[in-house]
């Protein structure tokens, strides 16, 4: 197999908001596409443009060189994976798997071991960026696995990623997400903190943004959240819910590792006292609702 | 009195490493200089060139159209402005009074009302950029006062920093200056948790940086702390002693406007620590060595 011509087959699984933007850019480079996803109607304008739809993410294994996977929770990674007649059972020998879900490093290393046995090589490849980067394709995509699987699957990600970057064998790219995941986390507080403060002290924040918006407080959270909060805008760019799984897996992962985090801890905490209150569809910027609270 | 013009009297109480710097560039825009300094070997280059000494504040307050403060705790502030033959007490009626010291935004407001009653304007007027923004004269300066007393002291500002923005009445400007502590406290956290864990996974920081560096957890704090802390530089840019008594001023205010914040109480708990192992005079940056413990 080659990777990187148009002969070459990808299999897609998962086409939620940011699967489906990163399948359709496999799909007009030119690929042969194959699809698969929990509800079919997600891939109706994709298989209008050419893509063959699958029932299960194992038959898109049978048929594919490249296999790509964007699920929700380690749960979904590990029972499209592992299960009987999932992907690493019903792969081509030679393939390359890439996992692109945020899951847990400990689940890629398992992957990795069980696609080994088949012939098959396995990356975990998460990504930052969120739906506007999907879209853009200027995602940060963070790989874990043989330094020969990366080097045969980068023409791929490319189509996806602006910024492509190998940080270690198998379970390192989820490492290196989750530590982006973790500085988020602490900044978010940061965040959001400050801006309660500039609030109940009588300030007005958008002029506090102005004196510190430029200095050492200057972060992207600081910038794009800091505006959304001040407008009251608390639609999802990033679903509370899901930042809570990924701080679940760092929280178990830093346990297991013999490093104590205790702001992951409190924001991890806070989070899910919001997504008690309901809010677990909101954005990661209704933070602030707990200090207004 | 003209502020802006060569015969304009500057007073000049604080020569610490900002202060220093920022008395120079007054002294070099022509203005006539008046300085005094806990120890006066710190006025020696500046006395060289032309400015006049003074053993006590009161004493610059009497010869000053404005008189400048950048010393190092409230208790200073209140003692050299509040002190029987202090500052308020010797001031010259019309002058300007301005407190560049991080101090409290309650001491602020009762030296703007002592300074009132001897007819006279009182700015709180704190800084961010450390040592290299007051070498380079460009600071963000954050102002509390009156509007008439803003715009007389402008063009003296303008000498030392370059992002100057009036947040409101008398305090206003403490206030802000104590929202850009709390945004960096959470943010310091989420880099040093951040880069702990990369290390503690087996992951290379500097190539975890490549990831996570240009995406939704970049910061200035991530992009120069990080660096620094990599590279084992615990070097103070800011000292973590200051840091604590920002962050201790910034507690005691949102107790009083019962805003719980927990990220701040926690960053202040875990750098007290710190200075208690005796890590005081060592940058913020060193937070880190409290993961690595």
């Amino acid at each position: 197999m080659t990777v990187g011509n148009e002969k070459t087959t990808v299999g897609f699984v998962g086409l939620g908001i940011m699967g489906h933007s990163m399948a359709g850019h496999i799909l007009a480079a030119g690929y042969s596409l194959h699809v698969s996803n929990r509800s079919r109607s997600k891939a109706d304008d994709l298989v209008a443009k050419g893509a063959r739809w699958h029932d299960r993410a194992g038959e898109v294994a049978a048929a594919a060189d490249v296999v790509i996977t964007m699920v929700g929770y380690p749960r979904d990674v590990e029972a499209i994976y592992l299960d009987s007649g999932g992907i690493v059972e019903r792969v081509r020998p030679g393939a390359i798997l890439i996992d692109m879900t945020t899951s847990s490093p400990e689940l890629a290393e398992r992957i990795a071991v069980a696609a080994k046995r088949r012939g098959v090589s396995a990356l975990d490849a998460p990504v930052s960026g969120g739906d506007v980067g999907a879209r853009e394709a200027r995602l940060s995509i963070m790989v874990g696995g043989e330094p020969a699987a990366f080097d045969e699957a980068l023409p791929i990600l490319k189509l996806m990623g602006s910024n492509i970057v190998r940080q270690g064998g198998p379970g390192a790219g989820q490492h290196a997400k989750l530590c982006n995941q973790i500085v988020v986390a602490g900044t978010m507080l940061g965040v959001c903190e400050g801006l309660a403060y500039a609030k109940r002290s009588g300030l007005d924040p958008e002029t506090v943004l102005k004196s510190i918006g430029a200095g050492a407080a200057k972060s992207v959270l600081l910038d794009k959240m800091g505006e959304r909060i001040l407008r009251g805008d608390f639609a999802p760019g990033f679903f509370i819910d899901h930042f809570i799984k990924d701080m679940s897996i760092a929280s178990a992962e830093a346990e297991r590792l013999h490093v104590e985090l205790p702001a992951l801890h409190l924001a991890r905490r806070i989070y899910e006292a919001l997504a008690a209150q309901g809010l677990g569809r909101e954005g990661t910027q209704a933070l602030f609702k707990h200090y207004e609270s």
